[in-house]
Parts: structure tokens; C-alpha cells; sequence
């Protein structure tokens, strides 16, 4: 049981797991904390949250888990912010979906109370935004990936751990550098390509003719190219490295599959393509 | 009404244009030719097709239209094949994704029969292949665009544009060379963007974790990935210019946001993020 829970960044993917911890009676007071008061007021209306903090300090003083769901380029503030007011019960988790980097935020941030912050990651969400997305049913039989670090405090991670598998989720642990090596590969390099196939369209010649031909591949694979701007940005940011990496890999193999139609190379080309769709179809 | 209707190659778009027309009450006998015996079979088990030619010869004699459903690298010896056989009442379509490159072949392989060959392109399909996914409905509400010369007779572009609104298709007319530039874009593009992914994860050294960690955005965004091998050989041979081009303009703006994440460009990421999100959203 969570008595008071406080959710910093009242949207998506902290509205869900407010709705969801209280569909489950596993929680006692939401108390909301964010940045836009009309979006606040929205979670209120709503009843995602009880009510919003007039600050974060009067806010995480009496909380038994704190979860950040900003943007990761807001935690590491958001952190400094609240850690002179943490008691020694509280306990800080994340879902940001890149974690070396947090996690040295977190470190600097919190200094003796770093022990109780778990990093942490539930693979679920979508392109949409903002709280009137949110629902209670969001994480169930999801992935949630948590990276404790040697100093984290190993009934804080238990903790965590029990409260996203009381709202269905599946938890499975994994070092910082690992999870953001294969984010960077299975979501943020899609989300990257999408993004550009949908900007390179945006600003072509035949922009309107585009958009009337366009057929459900196109449309599905640029479904994710209508997620968060910022959530996005602060991504590159923070998982720089890994995602320079995959892009680089992408960019290479994209220079062979130009190769091979330059050249005209129908047996490369078919190699290519049948080793991609028994993959795509071992994924179904 | 059409007499006799000969479907070369009955997989995915040639089985659901006769399963169409058959529930539209359009057409009398449905012949079928292809190259895989068991597939034929399976299309007259399925009542796709009444029979099965013996030759291509005797089929396309009595026939009032041919529609090529092949991969559109066999269309060219399919059309020399049948050229010999073809009244001066048949008329001859195709479904093929380019059609540049088709036109040609048929220029050359058809000679004074030229003027009976309808160039099309249905804007369906999907990354399923084979009779089994065939279906009276593929067509409905679905763009078909197709691609007469200078030389084409009227009557016959007439008698295609009919069979395909009798289906339910709404059927649009522009040149050749802007159709492949146009699907070069919108469906080309970002077929071998996902291919490219794909092949790429399953060749990543933590290949498990991948699957393991896949999520909703990848799997929408490689969907596509999973269609057949051979048909895609083909487009990009037959559209090589185009989709060279394509992927030319799609590589720089991979190689822009490289840049921008290696420089840290928090500005420009989150301007193309943006403007890519506002495009995505009036697709909807």
C-alpha cells in the first residue's frame, strides 16, 4: 500500500499508473506536481490525481513513492528540486526511457539519498500525449525494465518492483548501459527514422500528391512520428551515444541497400528482403 | 460485364480483383495462370478462379481482359508471351507498383497491340502475399491510378477504369514517370526503410534482447518488413532512378539529425520533431 504517492509530470505515462494503482486500491493520496496548471486542473477533473501540490517540497515530504514522469531533461532539476525534503521512508522512481543518464542526474542530484531512487523504465505508451490519454489498463502485461545501481538500497527497488506488478506489469532488471544500448535500437531508432520519413515528406516537392497517395504503410510506420517533440528531443539528448551508434549502423546499411539497387544487384536485394521478413514474421 | 476475364499470376491483388468482380456480378468465366501449380489449385478450391490455363495462348484468345498480377520483373515475358494470341477486342492491364518501366516493356513486347494496354497501379495490397489473403473487399474505397499513353485507345482505358469502379475503387489518371516518383516516396521509401531496420536488428549482436524489448512502435513500423521478398527485388529494379533519388533525399536528413544529436542541437531536433508531428497528425 502506498499512502501517498506523488506523480511529477501528470501526463500519459503518469496519469496510467495513477489510474492504475488506484484501480487496484493500492494507493491511499495522488498528489499531482507539473509545470502546466490547465493540464493539472485537467487530472484533477478527472480524477487521475486527488489534488496538486502548491510545491514540490510541502508535496514530497510526505510521500512514500515519488515517480518522475517528465521528460528526462527535466529530471535531473526536478531531483535537485525535491531532494533537501525527502525523508528517509521516500522512495524516487522514474519512467524515463533513457537511464545512464538519469541515473547520473539522480546520483548528483540526491548525493545521500541516492540509495533510494530506482531507475526505471515501463516499455508501454504510444504517440499520444498529455493526460486525457492516460488510462488505468496502460502497463498491464507490459515490460517494465528497472536498473538498480550497487549503492540502490535493495528494498526501495522491491518496492517499486511490487508496485508495477500490482497494476499487471512485468519487471525485469538490467544495467543502465545494457537497457540503453537496445532502447536505442528498438525504439528510439524507429522513432528517429520515423520522424524524418515524415519530415522528408513534409518539405517535398509533391508534399499534396504525398499525402493523397499515401497507403497504410506509410501510415503505419509513421505512427509514431506524432509523439512528444520534447519527450523526443530530451531522448537524443540524454542517449546520445547509443543512438549515434544505431544511426550509424542504420545509416551504413542504408548506403548497401543503395549499393545493391545502384548496381542493380537482384540477388543482394532479395537476400536483403527475405532475411527481413523472416525476421519481421518470428516477431508475430 | 467481361466475357472472360484471365488473371496471369493469382496471389494477393490478381485473387481479390476476381473475387471482386465475381461478387460484383461482373464477369462470366475467370481463368487463371501463373507459374506455381499448387497455388492454382488453391485459387480453384477457394473459387477464386473457374480453371486453370493449359497455355496462355488459348486463355488470352477468347479473352475480353488480362490483368498481370505478377511481380512486375516477369510482366515483360508474360506480355511478349501472350502478345501473339491477343485479339483485337482484348484488352490488357496490369497491377504492377512502377509503371515506367512496365510501359516499356509493353511497348516493346505487345508492338501494334500497344494501344489495348491499360497501365495500373491499385493502391492496396499489404504485406501479405498469396491467394489465401485474397479477398472481395481489398479494393473498396482504394485508389487506383492509372497511367495511359499518348498512344493508349480510350475505349480500353474506358473498360479498365470501369472494372475498377465496379469494385469500388476510385480511379485517378496521371503520367507514368509521376506515379513512380510519387510511390517512390510514399510507399518505396518507406518499404525499404523497414526492411533495412529489420535486417538490421536481426543481425544486432544482442538480437534476443531486441525481440525481447520490441515494442508497439516497432512492430507498427516494420509491419511492412514481412512482405514478399520478390515483388520488392522487382520495384526497386524497375524504379531504380526514382528510389535512388528517394533514398538520396532520406539519407541527407538522416545525416542533418546525426548532426544535430552529435552537436547536441536541442533547437533543431525539437523544430523537426515538431514539424514531423504536425504532418503526421493531418494524415489522420
Amino acid at each position: 500500500m502506498i499512502n501517498r504517492l506523488v506523480i511529477i509530470g501528470v501526463g500519459l505515462m503518469g496519469g496510467s499508473l495513477a489510474l492504475a494503482l488506484r484501480a487496484a486500491g493500492r494507493v491511499g493520496e495522488i498528489v499531482g506536481y507539473g509545470r502546466g496548471l490547465t493540464n493539472l486542473q485537467d487530472a484533477v477533473d478527472r480524477r487521475v490525481i486527488d489534488r496538486v501540490a502548491t510545491s514540490l517540497g510541502s508535496a514530497v515530504r510526505e510521500a512514500d513513492v515519488v515517480v518522475l514522469a517528465t521528460p528526462v531533461g527535466a529530471m535531473g532539476d526536478s531531483l535537485a528540486e525535491i531532494a533537501p525534503f525527502l525523508t528517509e521512508r521516500s522512495v524516487v522512481t522514474d519512467v524515463g526511457s533513457v537511464k545512464t543518464q538519469v541515473v547520473s542526474a539522480a546520483r548528483v542530484a540526491l548525493g545521500e539519498r541516492f540509495a533510494r531512487f530506482v531507475p526505471g523504465h515501463p516499455l508501454a505508451g504510444g504517440e499520444k500525449s498529455g493526460v486525457g490519454a492516460a488510462h488505468a489498463e496502460l502497463y498491464r502485461g507490459q515490460r517494465v525494465i528497472l536498473t538498480p545501481e550497487a549503492e540502490t538500497d535493495a528494498q526501495a527497488t522491491e518496492r517499486v518492483a511490487a508496485m508495477w506488478e500490482s497494476v499487471g506489469a512485468e519487471v525485469r532488471r538490467m544495467p543502465a548501459g545494457e537497457h540503453d544500448a537496445i532502447l536505442a535500437a528498438t525504439s528510439h531508432l524507429p522513432h528517429l527514422l520515423a520522424f524524418t520519413l515524415m519530415d522528408l515528406l513534409a518539405r517535398a516537392p509533391q508534399r499534396r500528391s504525398v499525402f493523397e497517395y499515401c497507403g497504410n504503410g506509410l501510415r503505419d510506420m509513421t505512427r509514431i512520428a506524432a509523439s512528444d517533440p520534447v519527450m523526443w528531443r530530451d531522448i537524443c539528448l540524454a542517449n546520445r551515444d547509443a543512438i549515434l551508434a544505431a544511426l550509424a549502423d542504420y545509416r551504413g546499411e542504408l548506403e548497401e541497400l543503395a549499393a545493391a539497387i545502384e548496381g542493380g544487384d537482384g540477388v543482394r536485394l532479395l537476400d536483403l528482403f527475405a532475411r527481413a521478413k523472416r525476421t519481421r514474421e518470428e516477431l508475430n
